[in-house]
């Protein structure tokens, strides 16, 4: 199975308003629910894909009971661990005359050391049946900033292929514990590595101690360097759409194609097919499965030559 | 006891931002959640101020679970009726830098024909024990346009003196149906009669239908159109602060006044000072207490000559 770590689950709602303006009363016209943390929607994806798909991070009060509820619905299987500290909620308000999105996320809960504590052996427990894992998305107030760094040592220790998906401090902490890939968008890179050039930052990066990095390119793709090489991969037109989920579609196509000991170009086809189907689906987060087929096989993988 | 009839409960969630930035992304820095909907507003500073309170409306799903909850722990009764939908959030998005509020409201769950059946026949059973009641508030979806006017009628069938607080069409359909009482802000008496100037529309609203008019004038206090004569009181001073729930403490003042059989003029001193007394509490919708004593002897009440 695949396990996907998610440490600020979240209940995701996404309100629908004629138009936003601050400092207005505003009359939501639709409501959509459903469970959030870059982790859980990794798993989704996994699940959809026909893969056996464990999820595990935290859940808490009335909206971690219901994130658990909505759960409940996919083919996936429910590892959370409960915690005292309630679930966040995050809210996308949507503009409908306009299609852009306000952004108001809750920070999530406030975890004990003794709630670390037990979450760490659940983990490594966890990994005794695990043939890979990914480390996603921010972390609650209370846990230490190296936490992640110590989820990829733990799995390390026993063998299993770990991806980390985060950002800034985390993300700096993790990678210096030598994960197996890490998949950094621009910006993460940039605060990364200070540099906003692709394939310096993408190596600088791989410099830091990650054995792969994945760098999104945003609607140009990816960028991958690999201990195998360095490569380029595309989809075969810009798609256009919402890009919400893409870049955690791409990590359930990575981890997919690693647990199908897939050689890197198919797996970068895989990650690509997949985030343009994400972005081409009318549902944010989801992806379309006709438009995946679709694309699989029109995905470009390029190797290039590491510059001097 | 005195009944408070909130059809359209909610969870007010207030998330506090360093600055509301349109199609950007941010980080809630606190989040405060308590039950919502102006019945229970008004329920709430009923039984502060020692009143024996029930509350009733509807409850569903985890959110309604959570509003119940809430109430759990105020000194007050819940006899809200059990739904299948859910009952809806609000969103108050404080802009710290600035102090303004961006409101979003879902709109509540969808209540079937069943549903409102079963309602009106255990409101009825309610008011066999109340000394009055107040109806407050929107309507969720799937309610006919003249639920208030059918609970207006069926309070005055069995005696008990009946406050309606409400908006457009509800407002308009039950102030026909010859409420004791009916508390319009600016707005919606100007919607309710096309007016603007406080004294005609206030005896506009009472030809309606409705047995006495008391209407909200901002921070210059209320307009009172009754059988005994036209008053205004207002505060000794402009107070400055959050109007949020001041109109719902002014409904509490006058419910609580009626109960204890008090004449018109210290009805509406008890519901300006309380009214005041919310706007200079530092917690949005809780009155402060020690400034509502210290305002209560201080409201000047002025008789009015009504105008040709």
């Amino acid at each position: 199975m695949i396990l996907t770590v998610t440490l600020n689950t979240a209940l995701d709602l996404t309100y629908r308003v004629p138009a936003l303006t601050p400092h207005a009363s505003h009359r939501v016209t639709q409501v959509i629910e459903r469970p959030g943390g870059k982790g859980l929607n990794v798993a989704r994806v996994l699940a959809a894909l026909g893969y056996e798909t464990v999820v595990t991070g935290f859940a808490g009060g009335p909206t971690g009971e219901v994130v658990r509820a909505h759960l409940a619905e996919l083919p996936l299987t429910d590892a959370l661990l409960t915690i005292a500290g309630p679930t966040r909620r995050t809210v996308a308000v949507v503009d409908t005359s306009t299609g852009d999105t306000t952004q108001l996320n809750e920070p999530g809960p406030h975890l004990t050391p003794a709630e670390w504590s037990a979450f760490t052996g659940h983990y490594t427990e966890l990994l005794a049946g695990a043939e890979a894992v990914a480390l996603c998305g921010s972390l609650p107030p209370g846990i230490h900033v190296g936490a992640y760094a110590e989820l990829v040592r733990i799995a390390r220790g026993v063998g299993v292929p770990v991806l980390l998906d985060t950002s800034g401090e985390p993300l700096r902490r993790g990678i210096a514990a030598r994960p197996d890939l890490v998949k950094p968008n621009a910006d993460e890179l940039a605060q990364l590595t200070g540099s906003r050039e692709p394939h310096r930052a993408t190596r600088d990066a791989r410099r830091r101690g990650a054995h792969a990095v994945v760098s999104s390119l945003g609607p140009a793709g990816i960028l991958a360097a690999t201990p195998d090489g360095l490569w380029h991969a595309a989809p075969p037109a810009t798609v256009r759409g919402n890009p919400t989920g893409a870049g955690d579609s791409a990590v359930a196509g990575l981890l997919s194609a690693l647990v199908d000991g897939l050689p890197w170009p198919d797996r970068l086809t895989r990650a690509v097919a997949l985030s343009a189907a994400t972005v081409l689906s009318p549902v944010a987060g989801e992806f379309d499965r006709a438009a995946y087929e679709e694309l699989l096989p029109r995905v470009t993988v390029t190797e290039q030559v590491a510059a001097a």
